[in-house]
């Protein structure tokens, strides 16, 4: 299956394959200029003759739940990955799935962390055949070594809710780790001992797949409030002892960057925003858990307690950091969609205005719009940028694919999108003639932060002309680029790729925007 | 159209059409007979390219949103109830299609009131072909003379759900009414000068509509939280300078019934709970906002309050007397699907324990369960029951159709079923021998309590046994229609009908459960 397509150049010049897994696929035609024509994927009518009048859906065990779904080889089966890299369940679903005997299963999970790398047995035995999904780390590693059947596909957050949407992508079996549940399968994060914050990547699991398990360590009577998932979508609830360790759902780092370059390159950005007057009573921002993003928002926050303003909404992932600024009210709101820390989790459990989205709201593009072209200014992280802005997201400086996607490409889409980024690392230059992989569009990407100077896409003359005569530290990013290669020595080696695909990586509409291939091993 | 079928016999033997408004339709079969075999309804794909970037999706008035919208002869365009008799919105968009121009319009409103029979004069002129979904007052009293030129559909809360989720009915346009809304569309009935609680019969609407309008009276800065209906779904956002009157939200009576007969009935009822035991720390209960049913939660209060039990959870339609029991603490929850006053409007804004539902999580029979068959206790009201506990809560005794079935239907899944009702109203017996119009077949059906005693359908041995040997007054259902006809010197007339079917009752499933006649002039 894995090598039944040939290569199309799509709008940004990559070469990409037109069937991924046996189905036929889009290149990627530029933003905004795929236009959907079909209909949202329609699921099965069910009937309350076949549930419980009582509402108790508890079965025995997991087994016995995978068992009742009714799974077979070559069926679909999605998990999320609110638990990062504190998840306990996906495993134990694969493992229940060997012991049924069954093969060939494709693996969705909204994310893949380290604590999966026990799956890779089950790659190799037959058991799972492909996961389509973000691979953080080992199991990234797995697919750039072409030891995966399939192709990876790799979607955005918003990306995998158009997928089931869309019906590009078909659940047969949703598994739901739920910190608290009811036994009608109405479940949340925000309560009990795994607390994890909220549910919200796996939304589209309970609206579209065909059978969804709840999977808990603390059922309490119904209901369950507040339902983050409705038990109206769940078929089975099965009790666990420790369904996940929320400690570990920190992203990276929640440190502030401790670095005198990235603390340079928070401020220079902070300095940025308030230059161009994105700064101003009533504005939004989302940033990451990363240690340059939180010392963003932490200039910020003393910027914005200076002049006296505050923010309508800040976007989430959230931290203390975050969850300060609500509390000091310096924000009318978080718009949360993954808490990244127990702060976080807290917060979203006791304040109303601490409000959990999910990707429909936030990133689905198939929708009548969403959340994340009306922030004001988003700061994202990269592994590359090149000189026409294009950056890279999950591939590393030797090409292994090593990151996922998350909502970065969601993000993008925000009225002004910045990369704070170090111009090196490791003595090996970030700002490249041309990124390994192509994940946004430079298009979308207006600033590139580094602690050499500030280079503005020259799409964005406003922000040019907001700047010009300040002291922000404007360069090109041609000159940024050719003064770290010579710190450097030179252009950074180019990654050895095979020529065998071994993955591909979605734009937020479905189409193909890179593919991966398959690192050369010598 | 509406003469365009032939009547079949269903499985409680009454004669219904096999086609309704041009679409084939299948008899009811009987309780949870019905095996849905389909899919839902696919929602066509929309694209974020299609919409505003930054949101904003406010147009001038309601006939712009109705032309962006497309509005054409033969559509269908969805209102919802929450403002009940004080709805400002349905007149306004039937009145601006009529300046457009378009003809031969579904009305399809979660239910119409006295206030929309403004509307009549659009039916007759053929603005408005037909109205499919509950006529309070005046439109079921058009509908009874046979004057619609399409048949009507009553359909109840989680009929309606179905109908939309299984593509029953497609909605073209839906105009949903905000109390409060962003410009986004993003929509809660909690906030705002004119807030009526809660927008859940609109749910579906948003979900399924191809268009989406949202009418608001009190626009705020995005985000609008909560988020009651989601921006995601939304088209057009309007601005109108009143849109309801949350003063008319109120249901029938929310008094406390003066009358003795009525007292007692009550009391009958709560004592009845008691015996049989369903009173117990952690049970549930639904009443409604009628004067009785108000009464008999008093009752029950009182009894929990010398027992020292709580209830987990209370349905609304919430009134002031739920609201104390929930701050009092005498529940857990409210389970709320309408507010009926304003302190029920005040607590789900208020009170996170005061949870506000849809007809999705509620009553939708085409879901994996539902709340309504959880609840352990509900009492209802009706117009006529038969011998065979079979009732009736649409026609009147002279046999016009002047009542929705609302979530009625539904709540006959309750653990408990009791019909708390007057032996007999204006001397006209309210047992009969036959209902004149079936909307609950008896087999749900548990207990008719009366001012002359308790009768138990003998389906339910076990609660026959339960008050066996108590004070409780049981007698059989025919001894109290007997004492009631020597009361009131015979059986009451038959109503006189034609033989042409004005409207249909559907079932929770999607069957037809029985026909309503057009009334004799004479």
């Amino acid at each position: 299956m894995k090598n039944n397509y040939k290569m199309v150049k799509n709008a940004v010049g990559r070469m990409v394959p037109d069937h991924v897994n046996g189905k036929s696929a889009v290149p990627y035609l530029g933003v905004g200029k795929f236009g959907p024509t079909g209909r949202k994927a329609a699921p099965l009518i069910a009937t309350c003759a076949d549930y419980p009048s009582d509402g108790n859906k508890v079965v025995a065990d997991l087994k016995t739940a995978l068992i009742k779904a009714g799974i077979k080889d070559g069926m679909t089966i999605s998990t999320h990955h609110h638990f990062r890299n504190g998840d306990l369940v996906a495993n134990k679903v694969f493992q229940a799935a060997a012991e049924i005997g069954v093969k060939d299963l494709m693996w969705f999970p909204s994310a893949s962390f380290p604590c999966h790398s026990p799956l890779i047995e089950l790659l190799d035995s037959g058991v799972i055949h492909h996961i389509e999904g973000s691979m953080n780390g080992p199991l990234g590693d797995y697919c750039s070594a072409g030891k995966m059947r399939g192709l990876g596909v790799l979607r955005s957050h918003g990306g995998r809710y158009q997928a089931v949407q869309d019906g590009e992508v078909h659940i047969d079996i949703a598994v739901i780790a739920a910190p608290t549940a009811d036994a009608f399968g109405n479940a949340n994060g925000v309560n009990g001992p795994s607390a994890c914050g909220l549910l919200g990547f796996a939304l589209a699991d309970s609206q579209y797949a065909d059978r969804v398990i709840v999977v808990t360590d603390n059922l309490i009577d119904f209901p369950c409030i507040p339902w983050q998932i409705q038990g109206n979508y769940v078929d089975f609830v099965v009790v666990m002892d420790k369904i996940g360790d929320p400690a570990k759902i920190i992203s990276g780092t929640t440190e502030i960057t401790k670095s005198p370059d990235r603390l340079l390159i928070a401020e220079l950005t902070a300095e940025f925003v308030k230059q161009t007057c994105i700064l101003k009573n009533g504005f939004s921002f989302q940033g990451g858990a990363g240690g340059t993003s939180l010392s963003f928002a932490i200039f910020l926050e003393e910027m914005m307690k200076e002049m006296g303003i505050k923010a309508r909404f800040v976007r989430g992932g959230s931290t203390q950091y975050l969850v300060e600024m609500l509390e000091s009210g310096l924000t009318d709101y978080i718009l949360d969609g993954q808490t990244f820390d127990l702060e976080g989790v807290r917060s979203m459990r006791e304040n109303p205005r601490h409000v959990n989205t999910s990707p429909f709201t936030s990133y689905n593009y198939h929708g009548k719009g969403n959340f994340a072209s009306m922030v004001d200014v988003v700061v994202l992280g990269a592994t590359e940028v090149d000189v026409n802005f294009n950056a890279n997201v999950v591939t590393h400086s030797d090409g292994r694919l090593l990151h996922g996607i998350g909502g970065w490409q969601n993000c993008l889409f925000s009225k002004c999108t910045i990369l704070p980024i170090p111009s090196f690392r490791d003595r090996i230059p970030v700002i490249v003639d041309e990124v390994t992989t192509l994940c946004g569009p430079g298009e979308l990407i207006d600033v590139i932060v580094t602690e050499r100077g500030i280079a503005i896409n020259p799409l964005r003359q406003d922000l040019i002309k907001a700047v010009a005569g300040s002291s922000i530290p404007i360069r090109r990013i041609e000159d940024i680029q050719n003064e770290v290669e010579e710190i450097c020595g030179g252009k950074p080696d180019k990654p050895r790729f095979e020529d065998e695909v071994v993955a591909v990586i979605k734009w937020v509409d479905g189409t193909i925007i890179d593919s991966v291939k398959k690192v050369k091993s010598d």
